[in-house]
This record gives structure tokens, C-alpha cells and sequence, in this order.
């Protein structure tokens, strides 16, 4: 961290904010310049530096961060890739994994019937949501425990391991005993109640990340799970909010090496929901794949006219199957498997 | 809502739209131009339109929706301003009321000390967070039930009601018995559990503007609330996030007037987070009461260099009064008191 | 400056950086910490450095600039505030300077009229463009240089001094002969060639913020004009772009204060382009004086829906007339007059 | 256009919007809901719809449009894809180009060494600015015509054509007889002046979308161009700005699918700037041919760290060389060539 004071700033006002980095537990570093002084405070101590703190006292100009705020997900922590195991795959490895499936889970036969398809196309894991986040409470908020059962079968039929939505942190064990991966949606990505569930757990995690959270805001994220020991994480790039309309998100494909630089957790993708229209999907897979994603997660619905939440946005189980062949295309050209 | 049809839709795919409407209960009203068709959908039906499901029909071109998506929190179905009771004053009445304290709630004694020096400056409320939505998994959490017990201690001895922040769903009626509003925070703006356990709490609800939500999305998630009969809901605008990283958000101001005419609820402003620095709440409170809001909640430190959280944007209580004078001399101005 | 070096950086990378710094004229002041080194630049050159080039050395891992890129524009170069003569005010003193009209001059008489009621209700200058930037090539352009001899005759008869906005550096010197105030509007802030032009033309400018540029970057442009030694500039805060739809823009409140702390420069606010409705430009109007804008900048047309341009953001005379009274009334409770 | 009246809308309020439409000389279809009235525009008429205009009536709730305002760039308008003539290539064929070069012409020799590397390497063109737009006045503004002769020479040399920036709409002339694409910046794409320049040029232009500009926008912007009857224009998305900082901008990926789509104009991307740090470049520059860009612009330097001006973002020739290799097989992968 590194303390800039004001131009105008005392010694008395200096001397304070050396003792307090003294009284901190570290060492100050004086850098006096023609116009200011600046202060590096190096050293470690069990006593957190607050920024904030320092930002609030008198002669203080500006504080300055060096080290990244989160540990656990960090590359330097952790410098290999991270492998989670999904249905014989391991997500971060080879393999460009493929979750496919319904937005919601609408009934027993539809969602079998859509694991089937996706099976059929290639797809890794099933998914569904039982449990839906809606912007309107009069929307269709799920079938709730009928749905995970349902989804149970699918998987019994298929083979396909199951990623669905916890919303609720009371009801983390209970989505515990059917999913196969805990999916933590876009709008609870700062949900800390719900990060700590999910963390203690120790089930595997799919983390979204929020739409208007930044890549640091989501590694502080996937930060609180891992603290609970909980190492089981995947990231999932979604698409961010923007000034831009054309599409229902803006899809941040630079996220995707970045994280990859950043930390050592694998990094999905989600065209479906960061650009919101079905005719865009193929594309976004295809660059998401290109720029390094681990994974893509993607709507697939046997009638998205029908849909009960985001037909417009969901594959055509023939598309999606178009999908997979450009993918697998996409990842031989990068030198993996799809 | 409207169908608008692709320039070279086929009339089978018009003659499925328009069976779709008439299935969903609603009548057709077809308007042919000289390049496309477009289909209005009127009249009421029990089944609710699904525009996604429109747009994702073959022939069209997209969707576009007239009436507002809220009903109870608009001012169509409540044209009369709502009043929240606070303190002997209602909220969204003639009198701005002054919400104030510290940012988390640090101590026995520094609440108590916190309290007094608000309420001598004038203020309606005391604010103080016993559980704190942190960015770090580090970072202090909040002193829970004690915290609250304190805040209870601070009320008996000064008379102001309290406004706390309730984060997990399973602890709302907990926060309850010692809380006279609970506030959900930004970051839980669109966590549909916890909207829904403070809405049947019937409780006062202090709801934050998500960071990244709309005006429109606000509103949905007070129809969340209000859904329960919760009708006893205050909106709070606290800046959104954008590009300009001068300030830690940026103040929406044009939202206080665009709620105030959307919607029959109390709005209020919370100028120490829009704006993340202390020398600029000032002037942002005044602004806001200007422009038409009902309340602020601000952010008091006897020692903002000492606080445990949100430091850089507290005011000292010798700040907090002055900005007290200002906001009167505003309030005057716009026909109201404070 | 100060040059954060990678975690693993080699004793030889920085070494480099060091060298690079000496020939680059100044010191470096190394602080070697448990996990990385930092280098503070210090003293002054006439090299300016280039943070990119030290950014792009091997072994950096980012590079933090600590004084501001601006220095004419800066309240450390000029501390006092500057003070722009309009029609025997001085923009930046006591009085709230009000500049009214339509966004286009339309004709000879429109713009009579216009004149006489924004005088009639108080303002101090007429605005009326003459050169209009509009998104489509189809809308109307503008009616040239006989669009300013019309503003030059309702100057003749009102008194009113005249701000209009000009597009194209070759027309500055025969704008100048017209114009009171140069106005560049905010698709051209950063439009160098013709900030240069309207810097060397020493004529009174007008500078709308950009709608994506930062603070700093309006700083940066105002540089560009007060370089070629005309300090007769006044800045314009008229809403950025975001992901907020309801209203035009979202007008950025607190870049008032915040720039009325960083530069002497005064700074005016436009209510119409920042919120695009005209039932919302009084609310905010008031906002804007009541944070400490030293002026506003207000779009009226005697007949809004027959505007040629902006008609839905332009106010009658009637109710500017009534704005002009709220805005008497904030400026008051501000200790300024309107 | 879609005209929503206002749920107590009067029937003289209706009756004058209906009058102003046959005014206009459009025909109005009236749609009477349960709730309100709204009214269809149809018909063709010289006349163009002033959305606004109606906007601004009594009894107007809201107006919504429904064709593209843009023509000469739709689909509609020109349903195959447009080929611009390149080197040889056609810009919006199969042939995925590859423009590159420095930020910068630094110097005859740095050009000169620059252009070989990126030839060999396999580019179709070289760029590099000689009017260059800078944040500051004190940087570094480019060697002019000087440097425009040295691209000339470098082009002798190699035989790759020259796409540089032209920033003053009196220096178009002059820049065309170096030039052989002329780029008109991302801070000047609502730089109406300077769009009608190039158009009037009637030389091949490359317009960059603007860092807060819509899809819509760019088209609006190109509109301008082609209306001047050239046609010779390519578009390219080179990041947009928004809250992540991480990266100097968010490339909008989406752009491409949705541009490819909407407009019949070839459609390039430029990751150096969308992304600002070189070790993103490849991945980003894999996912936009992956996303089906027609081409790619990218900045090269021989020693990043001694560049004039984006030395962060710049490849290395070597770099550079095996972002071709990359890019040639994603390009195979998509059924193209590279």
C-alpha cells in the first residue's frame, strides 16, 4: 500500500500516519518528491491495512493498493490450474466442457427429453433451474423441489451430472442432495449470506459473474467460498450491463484471459445470456472457446417459442447441435478437445 | 404490448402469432404497413403476456412492451403520494427526514456517543449496520445480535427509531424484534428470497438501488415487497456504477424526480455512498433535497479516520450538523422543512 | 510516478527500469517490500515520463501516475477561481449565470421571440444553434451563417449575449464574428484539431463534457484550449452515458463539486441534455445550483412540438419563467444570486 | 412509428396527434386498447417523422420507432455483403485481413523496419498514425505530412497499402494522396464535419466505433459516409467503455454477430486498443475471427517499450508472427483463409 499525501500536508499530519502504519504492525518508506511526499508501508503484519482509513485521515491525498485485496484465488497462491472433476472431465483441463440445457426445468418429460438432445449433441453436464430468480414476482419462479427431482431422473436416464441454481442459503443442503453443481446466479454474486453456504458445503460451485461486478469483485467473490476451504470453483463469465442495447448484455470477452492470468480457478462462458438473442449464440461460443474458456454453459430449449423463462435467447436442440460441431472445431484450432 | 413482424414474415407465421393471442385470451389489432406488419395485442386476459416467448416466434421481429411491468408500485394503481410513519413524521410527507450513523455499528459506546450527536443535529433516525455486506471475505463482518442490542440501547436513550440492514433471509424476523426498518442493501436489490422474507415481515423497508439496476428494476423489486402487503416501503437512489471513477458511484439524480413520478413511494438519497468522499456530501445532500427527494441517509463517524468501515465517506458530527443548516435552507427553498 | 515491479522481476529488469529513469532525468527512490519492489520517480525533467513505455518494460507489473495530467486547468496552478465575463456578470462569482434558447435557430422571428421571452424571464444569454451535430444525415443541419446573423440581430434588440456551438475548426474565425461564446459540444470534446482552433481564437469557449469522457478527460481537453493561452473557458457537465434508458443521459451530479475542487475553471450545468425530458429540468436545474454550479445552460422553445431539434427536452418561456424562480430561490439558500 | 398516448389522454389531444400525421402525409391506424389508445404511422411520405416532435405533444405518453433509422447501411437496403478492394483482397470475403503496424510513425527507419516485419508476417496493410489524437497536449501529436512520406515509402518498399488517421476535415485532401484507407478515429465518429469529408473523399474509409457510441450510432455515423455515395467503408469495433477497468476497454464482442447481421458493411476488429495490454492481444484477436470478423487492425512495434505512443498494447514482430499463425487456423476452423 502506498500513502500519497497532499502537497499542502504538515509533518505533523506525516508523522501521524507513520505511527499509525507503526502501530499497524509495518514499516514506512518515505519517498520525499519536489512536490509531495508519498509513503510505502511495506512489511506484513496480522493486522489488515484499511485503506479506507488511512484515506480518512487529515493530509492524506490518496491510497494506493499494490497487492491484489483476494489470496486463495490468486495465481500466486495457487500457480497451476485448478481441476474440478465433471462427469469424468475435469473443467481447467484439455476438455472444453458443455452445460446445456433449459433455462427453467418446466416438467418432467420436457426435461428429459432436453437432456436427451444435449446428450446426444455432445453436451457434459445437464442444466435447469428449479429455482428461477425472476425480475417480476408474477413471473414463473419454479417448480421448486419437483423440478431437482425431475432433473434427478434426467441424470439416472442420461448420465448427465446436474448444475441448477441455489438461490435461498436455508435450502443450500436440501439442492445439495440433487445437484451435482451449485450454480450461484448473476444477481447474488454479491449474496455474501448465500457464498458462505455454498462454501460450506463443500459441494462444487458454479459462480456467475454479477452484471455489473467487476473481474476483481468476482475473484473477491469466489474469495469468500475458497475461505471456506471449498476449492471446488468454477467462474462463469455472463455478460455485463452496459450502455449498449443491441443485446440484452454486453459478453465480456476479455474477461476470459484475464481471469485465466489472474487465477487459477477455470473460467466458463455463457453466450446465452450475454447477448440474449438465439441467432447470436453460435458466434459468442465459438469466441469464447477462441479466447481460452474452459467451458460454455448454454440455453437449449426443444421449443423456445414455448419456453417459460428466456425462449429468446435459447437453442433449438438442431442448433445446438450446429453449435458443438463449430466448437469442437474452434477448440482443435487452439488445441484442445470439445 | 406490440408484435412487430420481419419485413419478409410469411402469413402463416402471422396467422401463429395471432392464434397465440387470441389463446392467451387477448385480441389482435393488425396494422399493415407498407413494410412490415405490426400486431397490437389488447385487452386483459388472466394469463400473462410472455414477451420473450412473442420474440422468440418465427416471422418476428421483436417485441415491444407499453404498459409499465409494475402494478402496485405504480402511481396508475396508488396516485395519491404513500406516507412511511418515522419518528412522529411520515416519510414522503412535507418534512425531509434525516436518516443518520455510523456506517457498522463498532460499539457499546461509540453508537451511544454516535446517536446523541445526530439526534442534537437534528436527525429523524439512527443508522448503523450490525451486519455488513463486505467486498472481503476479511474484511469486519458486523457485531450481529449484539450489534443490534446496542442499537436498541441507543434508541431507549435518545428516542430515534433505528434503520439497519438485514442480509439473510432466516435472521428477518430476528432483526425485527430490534430494528424499526430494515434496509436491504445494494447488492441484495435483486435477492428475490430475502425481498420476499422482509415483504411478509410487514415491516418498514428501506430498499437500496442496486448498483447496476434500472429505475424499472427498482420498481420490480418493490413489487416484490409490495406483493406481500407490505406497503410500508422507502426507495433509497445511492448511486450507480459507470465509467467515472472519480467518485466511488455516480449519483443518479435524475432518478429522484423520474420515481417520484412513476411511483407513490417515499424516495429518499444516500449522498455518502453515491459520492464515496466526504468533502462532497455536502453539496450532493443539498442537491438532492432540491430535486425533490424525501429523506437522506447519511454516514456519521465521531472518527472517520478510526471506522471500521466506509471511513473516506463519513462526515464528522461537527460536518454532519452544518450539513443539517444547509439542507434546512434547501428544504425552505422547495416549499418544505427538514 | 511510481513503477510497481512483478512479484518475480529480476534483479537486471530492474536495474533497467532504474537507468531508464536517470536518463529520463529524475531519481528513483526504491522500496524494496517482503514480496516486490517498488520505484517512486521523483524530482522534475523536462522529459516528461511515459508511463505506457515503463508500463511495456519487462518486469513491471503497472505503472501509478500520483499528480494529475493537467496543470493549466489545475486549482495547484491557478488557486483562486477564474472568472469569465458574460453580459456584466462574471461567470464563476456570486451570481448564477442562466444561458436560454432553443437548441436550433429556426428563423429569423422564432429566434426574436425566444429571445425576448428568455430575457423577459431573466436569463443572461440567448443560446441558439446555428451549426447543429445530429446523429442522422437526414436531420435538419442547421441554417449556417444566416443563422447567426439572426442570433446577431436578437442580440441587437435584447442585449443578450450569444452562445453557439461551432463543429468545424475552418469556421471558427467567421464563427467568432457572431458569437459571444464559442460552445464545443460534447461528440466533439475530444475533437483536438478543433480544441486547437478555438484555443487560438482567444474567444470566450464553452466545453460540454463528452458523454463517456471522465472528469479528467475534460480536464485534459480544457488543457488543450487554455495551452494556446485563452483562459476565458467555461466547463459544462450535460449527463454521460450509462446503462440507465429512462431518461437521456444520466447527469452526473457529482461531477460539480468534484470539479469545483480540482479546477478554477467555473462550471455550468445543462439540466436539458442530462435528463431529455423537459417534465424533469426543473428538479434538476435546482439540483445543480443547489451542488454549486455556477451556472445553467436551458433549452426553450416557444412551441416544444414544433422544434426542430430537442423539442421534447425544451421548456415553454412560461415555464422557464417558473424555473428561473426556483433557481432565484436555491441560489439564495446557497448564499449566491440568479 | 408507434405513437402510445398517455392513459388520460383527451380526444382533442389524440385528434391533433392524428391531424399532424396526415400532415405529414403518413395515415394513422388507430388501435383503442382496455387502457389507453395507440397509434399506428403509416404510409410513405417525403416528409420525415420527427419522433421527437410527436414526443413533445399534449396527451403523448411515448413514441416508439420501429424501422432502423439508418438506410444506406442496412441489409434491407443492400442484402449481400459489401467487398471492399484491399491488397489484392476483398475486406468482407473470405479472406480474413490483417492490417498492422505501429500506434505511431515514429521515423522512417522504425516505419520502414516496421512494415517488413509485419509483411513477412503475412499483413495485408500497414498502419500508423501521422496525425495522432492524444489524451494530453503534451504528448507527442505525430510528424504530419512527414510522416505520411515515410509511409509512402514504406509502402514502395513492401507493397502493402497504407491506412492511416485523418483527424482535420481540411487536411482530407492532403492525407488522400498518401493514403490509401483513411481511418477516422474512435473520438472522432460523431465528428459530422469530418464524416463529410471522407465521404466526399470518395476514398476507402475505416470508421472505429466511438467508446461510448451505439451498434445504432456507428450506423448513423457510417450513413453519413455512404451518403455522400462512397461506399467504400469498413467498420471496426475496438472496445467500448464501461465500469471494468482491468482493461483499458471491453471489446464488444457481440458487435460483430449483430453488425454482420444489421449491415452489409465489412466489419474488422481491433483488439490493441479494445483490450490495452499485449499479452491479451491473441486471445481476443482468435475471438473475433472465431466471432466472424472480416479482419483484424493491429498494433506492432519493434521495441513496445521505446514506442512513441500504446507501447503497453503493442505486439512484437515475433508476437505478432505467431498471432498470425493463430489466427489462420481459427480462420480454417470458420471455413476462411487468413
Amino acid at each position: 500500500m502506498i500513502v500519497v499525501m497532499k502537497v499542502d500536508a504538515s509533518s505533523e499530519q506525516m508523522a501521524r500516519v507513520i505511527t499509525r502504519i507503526e502501530s499497524d504492525g509495518y514499516k514506512s518508506h518515505i519517498s520525499e518528491g519536489d512536490e509531495r511526499t508519498i509513503i510505502g508501508v511495506v512489511g506484513e503484519s496480522p493486522t489488515p491495512l484499511k485503506e479506507e482509513n488511512y484515506g480518512a485521515m487529515e493530509g492524506v491525498d490518496k491510497v494506493v493498493r499494490i497487492s491484489a485485496p483476494y489470496k486463495l484465488a490468486s495465481r500466486t497462491f495457487h500457480p497451476a490450474d485448478s481441476l474440478v472433476p465433471l462427469n469424468g472431465s475435469k473443467v481447467g483441463g484439455n476438455k472444453v466442457v458443455v452445460i446445456a440445457g433449459p433455462c427453467s426445468v418446466e416438467g418432467r418429460t420436457e426435461i428429459i427429453e432436453a437432456a436427451c438432445a444435449v446428450k446426444e449433441a455432445g453436451a457434459t453436464a445437464l442444466r435447469g433451474g428449479a429455482f428461477k430468480p425472476r425480475t417480476s414476482p408474477y413471473s414463473f419462479q419454479g417448480h421448486g423441489e419437483k423440478g431437482l427431482q425431475w432433473l434427478a431422473e434426467a441424470r439416472e436416464m442420461t448420465g448427465l451430472p446436474i448444475v441448477t441454481e441455489v438461490m435461498d442459503p436455508a435450502l443450500v443442503p436440501m439442492v445439495c442432495q440433487y445437484a451435482d453443481v451449485l450454480q450461484v446466479g448473476a444477481r447474488n454474486m454479491q449474496n455474501f449470506t448465500l457464498l458462505n453456504a455454498v462454501g460450506e458445503s463443500q459441494h462444487t460451485v458454479l459462480l456467475k459473474r454479477g452484471m455489473s461486478c467487476t473481474i476483481e469483485d468476482m475473484l473477491m467473490a469466489a474469495e469468500y467460498i475458497l475461505a471456506h476451504g471449498n476449492m471446488k470453483l468454477i467462474l462463469c463469465e455472463r455478460g455485463i450491463r452496459t450502455f449498449e442495447k443491441a443485446t440484452r448484455n454486453t459478453f465480456d470477452l476479455n474477461a476470459i484471459p484475464v481471469l485465466k492470468r489472474l487465477t487459477h480457478l477455470p473460467v466458463i462462458a455463457d453466450p446465452s445470456h450475454a447477448v440474449g438473442y438465439s441467432e447470436y449464440v453460435e458466434p459468442v461460443a465459438r469466441a469464447a472457446v477462441a479466447a481460452g474458456a474452459d467451458g460454455l454453459i448454454i440455453e437449449v430449449h426443444p421449443n423456445p417459442a414455448e419456453a417459460l423463462s428466456d425462449g429468446r435467447q435459447s437453442l433449438t436442440p438442431q442448433r445446438f447441435a450446429s453449435m458443438m460441431e463449430q466448437v469442437r472445431r474452434i477448440a482443435e484450432a487452439v488445441g484442445r478437445t470439445a
